[in-house]
């Protein structure tokens, strides 16, 4: 028994990826939605999570409201920490994704650079992009916390949208009109998209 | 149906921490492993989650290997690089335990300090710190890497226990003297106390 207690490398990586997602019966990728300010990612990632939670499905949603505070509270708005944050929620949706959790993220992530930056962190086909394209006339009259009002009056700069470029996606794994559809189509859309791709069973 | 879609504020966080744990049939915590370079804390990290798998526990193994090469691959190891990193670390594994997962961490986390700090990131209860203490003497002679011989060679600064301090847990939730003690028995407390504590079920 001596033996085992000093040879250190013996235990390593005994648990696989593989091995939790045949154990949670589904495949871990990583949802990201992107989108305007008030385009409905939020809305969307949480309502698709509560689906996917009801059909037994491990999920976790990240967004600013967890990791503004937390993880990246020591980064401010500028292009280099807007970069650095989406850099740090790259990396940490991987690592749920390694643990076997779905992992829908919701930011803004205005630049293609980006987003592209995070996907590259990612094997082919586990990076699923998701634009709410709402339209800025939409999500300027939504405003639900007057940032819209906020930002063209100037009271806050580089706000995406009005005083700083969206880069819409080129090329996105699904773009959900998030300003006319009603959310649960929308759902619906996400859940057939990750059948057909065998991330969820069939 | 049109209301839906443009109510933003709708769907926020259906899914809960409780809900998860539920659907687990375990709760979520954080293992923090901690002690000098080779005292056996990846193996007993790794050694436990092995365990709890095969219980049908949800859980990740954090560790140098996946999160410097990725979260803190911009940071280097002067003391305050080591801070920042496991402050990074500590508020990642608050998100995976938000996400229900039984997260098990390995690093050499030397100053009292730093451990303080990310158990003040938990809820009583939630932080379990377990000190692997197998002795500088030990570890010295396992030295898997030749850390130890370069480190006394002084081709290595700062090197914990050697030339840079390691301050023992004063009040730990658990010490295991990964030294003599066969892996398996030090597995054999951690579920005990984990179900001692209520995070698996009895």
């Amino acid at each position: 028994m001596e033996s085992k207690a000093t040879d250190i490398t013996w235990y390593k990586s005994l648990v696989s990826r593989a091995d939790r997602e045949r154990m949670n019966g589904h495949k871990s990728v990583v949802l990201w939605f992107t989108g305007l300010s008030a385009s409905g990612k939020s809305t969307l990632a949480h309502a698709t999570e509560e689906r996917l939670f009801k059909m037994d499905c491990r999920t976790y949603v990240m967004d600013g409201d967890n990791v503004r505070h937390g993880l990246c509270s020591d980064l401010g708005f500028t292009l280099e920490d807007r970069h650095e944050n989406l850099r740090r929620v790259g990396e940490t949706a991987k690592l749920l994704v390694e643990a076997g959790v779905l992992v829908l993220t919701a930011f803004i992530s205005p630049l293609r650079s980006d987003r592209e930056s995070v996907r590259s962190l990612f094997p082919h086909g586990q990076f699923i992009e998701i634009f709410c394209d709402a339209g800025l006339e939409v999500c300027e009259q939504r405003d639900p916390k007057d940032l819209y009002k906020r930002a063209r009056r100037g009271e806050i700069a580089n706000f995406t949208g009005i005083s700083s470029p969206y880069e819409d996606p080129l090329n996105p794994e699904l773009r959900v009109d998030s300003g006319k559809s009603p959310v649960e189509d929308n759902v619906d859309e996400i859940i057939a998209i990750l059948r057909m791709r065998g991330i969820l069973p069939a």
